[in-house]
């Protein structure tokens, strides 16, 4: 089993909290948002990516672009009950940490379905333009 | 202090073992051997940076290029007796550990002068050329 520490270091390096905002007609404001978790790794390192699967138990192990592999999580209610609360419990100690936050107040936000509105989909779209810009914030 | 296993976990994903083999007419046989073990991050974390630099008590904080800064350990004895005796007590647990078993291998054969007679030299470029491949070996 991998331990706490070890994880938020490679999820440090390797990790990315990230808000999509897709076109998607079948729902009501024609855009779907769909927050992700992910860690990417050479497909040669697929064996520690079914480790994060095994130890949040959660998430999927898929292709991602040739020959790299990725650890995916998507689900709402494992964002939300189990990969926030870790990184909360367990904070980040670089600036991904900032993106970790606002990825959060997304979470959480959709959780009250301010995605739902018009102007919660505004807000939400400017704190996703603000995540994974790799600078000084 | 960052704790080990962080340490552990950031170094798989962001750390490098590297083995240059430079042209240097100073040298006996012409080619100077220089291990190097790095990290490397945007300067919006060059604070985690001087943060490894403070626990291994080694090393310098340099810029790499353009928006990236490198932590860098390059002295033989500080690679001898820190950062090898670390990764070795605490394994990297993704492949790049392969690399560092490799890194140590030339850092010991330097440390009894290897590298100084030409059987030695055309060893360790062997070596070094089989390392940070990103392929399954």
């Amino acid at each position: 089993m991998l331990q706490v520490q070890w994880i938020v270091g490679f999820v440090d390096g390797e990790g990315c909290f990230h808000i999509a905002i897709n076109r998607n007609e079948g729902m009501s404001l024609g855009f779907q948002v769909l927050p992700e978790f992910t860690v990417v790794q050479h497909k040669r390192d697929v064996q520690i990516l079914h480790k994060l699967k095994a130890y949040f138990g959660c998430g999927v192990v898929r292709t991602n672009h040739g020959d790299r592999m990725a650890y995916r999580v998507r689900g709402h209610d494992q964002l939300r009950d189990i990969i926030l609360p870790f990184f909360l419990k367990h904070p980040l100690k670089t600036k991904k940490n900032i993106d970790f936050l606002k990825f959060r107040d997304v979470v959480l936000m959709m959780d009250k379905g301010v995605h739902l509105t018009g102007d919660g989909l505004e807000k939400i779209r400017g704190i996703a333009g603000q995540m994974n810009r790799q600078t000084v914030r």
